[in-house]
């Protein structure tokens, strides 16, 4: 790193106001932050709509996301407005720069080569139609009515299409929409991952259902109930002990749990609580809470550049579920939290110990995607991928969705949902414009296992620690081989870095094979 | 009104998008609209910072606001940057101008006349100077340690001075702060009306001591305890009987209860809740509700101009004070309100209606201002009035302020503040820079003792529908002469149109005499 990370954030802030800055870095770095300082009032916003927002108040809020979208995108071109930023392009292309300079500025390159493509009007248009969408969608999921949803999908898929034909693709314009979210990863090589990881998935999932469908206990009485008081408390204890700050954040309820971040110092997270079912706002908290991990420990002082920026959402992902699943699933963790959801909802967890843990990785083929297991999980993204891309490269229309939907759950889960609420309705992901974004989940998955596998090794006693409560440890061999390092490494390089490897599925098809081998004694 | 009125919000907006701003109103329309709507930004992440924030994301926030805050300016003052607003100036002056017309083309002169006068950085640095005051002061106030405050406040006093003298004034620097809370107000008329005031007052408040200091019971045991959810539940039902609609807000908590509105269809307000007293969340209910209805009331249709703005603060806080006074301290709301009080808190309210009705009444000098009662709470506007024109006009220092504020308390209300957490440190406003506010509460106590006057004779049985939980009548006739009116009245103008008098003082004094003759036999 070439520049000074001891130094608190608010100290820097204050030697800024009466220093001019040093050099174009520095001034780059203060524009940007101002870009990025103007960004978070969207994500407030967008917050407060998910979280607080009164139902009648969402067409203003589209029209005030929309202008400060606007807004946004002009004031980050304006980054090069005298040419900072290009002068800067043409010293990293002749080697001049540091390697913390250089992810500066090779970063914020790449960002500013694609959204200069983008003409303002396309940018607020496109935030105000989903802004809108979402609404919609809301509404629509609740009336269980696809037609309502429809229009706005269609106009939601030619925005996309417009957008890929704007910034430029080779080959699929599914390419230009995924490269937001996964930065160099294109449509044909996600297509021969996923299609390797079907290859295995679904004999594997035969396996298992062949050997003990619906044998393993399910382990809460239908008739239990969990206060929600106690539920939040202790939502928050998982989340503290994991080491997230709660004064650097706050648990929230939405109806799509989700991690918003404003600064290292105000990451938010949402969970959603079922009275019958403690387990369904555990979860959800430990998935979010990795992510939140990742936004509170990026590194301060290089807060609104690249350097404080998450490298990719397959990255991100991989936090999140490692969290969710490599922890949160394991036997380790529940020795420890095990006792205490007995303590603390008396006379409800009576099994032993053995029985709950697999009660929590029963594997099972549902319509849901967030409730899926670990083995079935990646054969709802699959399915999202395949008809996503298909919408983009307008081999499919939006009518024919629900049709597609159930074809594909047939043929992979060997499931039919019985209404659209329950299929093609449940994710948010598209009324907001994030077409390209499911493949990240499965990448996700994967780069979580190839990181679980070196943390284990890495580690002394990993499991050990966390059967006694200590997440911390790994929490700061998180951060130290991820979180602060922002976007210094691409996805790729940072696999390499930490794993001796570039991105590799078989260690989650071994974690995979090991771990169900076990609990159903393949 | 010379703009149609029939027309929905939403409707007219997209009947926007395909045909082009017919006459230069409905382009200053749609340039003022887009300035409100990011305006809106700042106020929906100064509610999280209230509301929900977590305590590190201070610093951050004050950034994001700062910024915003110098966008919003720049972006009103373009309004004119083609000479449109100095055009139609022209042709208010030549009187071509249709009265809706007028108000929006004068209204926003008014406004870009003051705003043009502060520099782009003066905005800045206001915003981030009065978001850091303001956390400082709530650390403080916790802290009971005005030390820590002062240097924050002496900053605020020095730059609200500044403002002053960029806005320029004819006798006093205060005159140029009052004139933003409420216009065409002067500090001399401020000084005359609260003289009177005082002068009947003090007598007064003497009367009402010497015959029954005390005497009043107190209907709440010490030992009462009322659950929060209840009090929530009881908070929105009498939100909702006074037509506030909860689908276009919502009810939360913070520190200092206040309202606040992103667009008559996202207007919220909070509260705050005692265990061991509903009533400290009913009263601040119906206050906030009373703001709220004002906010909520003004036309949709005229979103982001004058005519949908409130006309001054005295005005807003004669409907907070008119909820909560006339009719929340009123026999007759309690006549239908105190069974049910009775139902829902069993065994708490044992005291016959007259007694609960005249305990909510008791007269007595307190320390805090939010806490007064009628009679007084006159006194601890005064007090704020006199010492912060005394700040403004530099004849006071920030640090005599604990001091000062000792010898007022004693001298009009005999009663010493034994910490600056109940004396000086106790309101939000300096904090947050808002120094000429403060009249306007009184002015607001004036107007609504006024306005309920003419409402009582206007309204047929009005006690009596109240009697019978009938609220809504009253906010009818409270939207037909106020809400709905926006700024096409000045403050003046509006009581003498509905009261047939100019602001009269006098019907404040007969009120409060003829309501506690009767409560404490004088």
């Amino acid at each position: 790193m070439a520049f000074p990370v001891q130094k608190s954030y608010s100290t820097e802030m204050s030697a800024k106001k009466s220093t001019p800055p040093r050099n174009e870095i520095e001034k780059l770095t203060e524009r940007l932050r101002e870009v990025t300082y103007l960004g978070t009032a969207i994500a407030v916003l967008q917050w407060d709509q998910e979280v607080t927002m009164p139902k009648k108040g969402a067409d203003a809020r589209a029209h005030t996301i929309s202008l400060l979208a606007g807004l946004v995108h002009n004031k980050f071109l304006e980054v090069d407005h005298d040419g900072l930023l290009s002068g800067l392009k043409k010293k990293l292309d002749g080697g001049k720069l540091s390697p913390a300079e250089a992810t500066v500025v090779r970063e914020t390159w790449r960002s500013f080569s694609r959204e200069r493509k983008l003409p303002e009007t396309f940018v607020k248009e496109m935030a105000k139609l989903t802004s809108k969408s979402q609404n919609v969608w809301t509404e629509a999921r609740e009336e269980n009515n696809f037609a309502k949803f429809a229009p706005y999908l269609e106009q939601v898929v030619e925005k996309k299409r417009e957008e890929a034909k704007l910034i430029g693709y080779a080959d699929s314009p599914y390419d230009a929409l995924l490269d937001t979210y996964e930065p160099g990863m294109t449509t044909s090589e996600i297509e021969r991952i996923f299609g390797d990881l079907k290859t295995f998935l679904v004999p594997f999932l035969a396996r298992i259902q062949k050997v003990s469908n619906n044998k393993l206990p399910h382990v809460i009485a239908k008739s239990a109930h969990f206060p929600i008081e106690k539920q939040i408390e202790l939502s928050k204890q998982v989340a503290e002990s994991m080491g997230y700050d709660l004064d650097a954040g706050r648990i929230d309820v939405s109806a799509h749990p989700f991690t918003t971040s404003f600064h290292p110092n105000d990451v938010r997270i949402t969970t959603r609580y079922n009275p019958k079912d403690v387990l369904e706002s555990i979860f959800p908290t430990m998935h979010e809470g990795g992510h939140a991990l990742y936004e509170q420990g990026l590194p301060h002082e290089h807060f609104g550049t690249p350097l404080a920026d998450a490298t990719s959402l397959g990255i991100h992902e991989s936090q999140s579920r490692l969290w969710e699943n490599m922890v949160g699933k394991s036997l380790s963790f529940w020795k420890h939290w095990y006792p205490k959801l007995q303590k603390e909802f008396p006379g409800v967890f009576t099994a032993p110990l053995a029985d709950f843990y697999a009660s929590v990785n029963i594997v099972k083929p549902t319509l849901i995607r967030v409730e899926a297991d670990e083995v079935t999980y990646n054969l709802h993204i699959i399915i999202r991928f395949e008809l996503e891309k298909a919408l983009i490269e307008g081999t499919i229309a939006v009518k024919d969705l629900p049709k597609l939907w159930s074809e594909r759950y047939k043929e992979y889960l060997g499931i039919t949902p019985k209404s659209d609420k329950e299929g093609v309705l449940q994710d948010v992901h598209w009324s907001t414009g994030y077409i390209g974004y499911f493949p990240t989940y499965t990448l996700g998955n994967l780069y979580s296992a190839q990181f679980w596998n070196t943390a284990k090794k890495q580690i002394p006693d990993l499991p050990k620690k966390i059967g006694k409560g200590d997440l911390k440890t790994l929490r700061e061999w998180l951060r130290k081989h991820i979180h602060q390092h922002g976007k210094s490494y691409s996805a790729e390089d940072l696999a390499l870095k930490i794993t001796g490897e570039k991105l590799n599925p078989d260690y989650f098809s071994r974690y995979l094979e090991e771990k169900y081998t076990n609990i159903y004694k393949l």
